[in-house]
């Protein structure tokens, strides 16, 4: 990708974040779903790194940062739109480790992405808060140094985790969701949290643009948006769907032999054998 | 993957072929949907060549051989039972070309092959027999080099290509694949064929196990079944009922800005997180 254009791209993803409209931001993990996410309409596209793992045959964590840089390299070939990485930066790594990786996101044509405060072992445990406002520091200087001002979406995982009790839990997301602000985060992403009044409560004590995850339970984007979230998005759900839906295919075509649900409402052939043929998505066979 | 191993599941293969039952064949795209089709039941899988291509942002035959066969390694190293491959073995190369291709996809892990007879230009025409029969033997002489009596699946076109009526069709299709049978070919593939009557008559004319293509208005595979099929697939149909689900969940969110639809029938979040997490399908971090 050229430079000036990914720069272009970084500025108007950050400007999205500056809502109204709230950014409802679909998670892909191939680059056919990023394809088709861009095609009905969405403005941007983030990865799930669970997703993305899974349709390689892995578990989260588990595929190799070549195999990660492969899967947004082939999304922001065949997108316009501005693309932001679900990279799961191990925090068994150093500061120095995680920039070289995330510089390599950005020169696979992302121009955003999500670091999260917690560790990925089985006890997830959260970091300190120095270190992760270190990384955004660090971040914010790669971004300068790329001449590309990637958006930084900072997770806190306080709610994800099995400590503390709600006010500490809350109070906890507040200080950490501010400290990452304050270090130059462009988002802060409060993971797990799905009522609308403690969602009101974390808009007026965080001071920057507020991630929710949309899940079945979490009000919907309309409501979000009038209580003023920045951006919603929504982990590996998207992919689920889609695998859920396969197995009740696969169990009519089992159980009815019949391909009823499997043909209606199927992309037709046409159409999916034109998706990536316009000239400026084909490229020399390599 | 062990060769004792892999000459066992293809003779396991092989066997599907004498139903009844008729052997039904999912296509898998990727490692996910490969994994789900074994999970859900089906004996064995496919590959469908223009999805394993679209998942990754490329049109049908833009893929590059070692592409395609990484994909083909990653559902063999997650599913135990046994694999054959859609490869898009265009007749641009020579019959040694082709060979090499095939070989290594069977190194890939899969124990069955789908070969074409037609072009792959966008006007496709017949190869010779004379060509496909040549490859055919040279396809069975592979196999005892390897010892693994991989499958062969022979495709005719005819009933793809615009040309000549129908009764010609028919007469073609079935010289083609007697032709086909007579130099080694385990499965015949008449693409294009819904029609229950000359789905009949060909069994009836066509001297080996048949493969028949299932679309919107195939007929059930319980009257395949019945006919006498051996061997059901669905090409892209799978990939684009999925595609077409995710657009149709995707409108939803945009246009009504909820998530019923996305949220209703997906996989349970802990269920997906324990896809690849079990002790024989972890690996080493890469």
């Amino acid at each position: 990708m050229m430079s000036r254009l990914q720069k272009e791209k970084a500025i108007q993803f950050r400007q999205f974040h500056q809502g109204p409209p709230t950014l409802v931001l679909p998670n892909a993990w191939d680059a056919a779903s990023a394809y088709l996410f861009e095609r009905v309409g969405f403005r941007a596209i983030a990865t799930t790194s669970s997703g993305v793992a899974a349709a390689l045959g892995y578990a989260d964590g588990q595929i190799s940062r070549a195999m990660m840089l492969e899967v947004i390299e082939r999304m922001t070939r065949v997108v316009e739109c501005p693309v932001t990485a679900d990279i799961e930066a191990g925090h068994e790594n150093t500061v120095d480790e995680m920039l070289q990786t995330i510089r390599a996101v950005i020169m696979a044509g992302a121009v955003g992405i999500n670091i999260e405060d917690s560790t990925h072992q089985a006890e997830g445990v959260l970091v300190d808060v120095s270190f992760q406002v270190e990384l955004i520091k660090a971040l914010k200087e790669l971004a300068l140094s790329m001449a590309i001002p990637f958006v930084v979406n900072a997770r806190t995982d306080v709610y994800l985790l099995p400590t503390g009790d709600e006010a500490d839990r809350f109070d906890q997301a507040v200080q950490r969701a501010n400290a990452y602000r304050q270090a130059g985060a462009d988002c802060l992403f409060v993971i797990g949290v799905r009522d609308a009044d403690i969602i009101r409560k974390l808009l007026q004590a965080i001071k920057g643009p507020l991630n929710i995850l949309a899940t079945r339970t979490t009000p919907s984007i309309a409501e979000l948006a009038r209580l003023g979230v920045a951006r919603v998005s929504f982990g590996s759900l998207m992919m689920r769907a889609v695998l859920g839906r396969l197995r009740h295919l696969c169990r009519e075509l089992l159980e009815q032999e019949t391909y009823i649900s499997m043909s209606d409402g199927a992309m037709p052939e046409a159409e999916f054998r034109s998706l990536f043929t316009t000239p400026q998505r084909s490229v020399p066979r390599a």
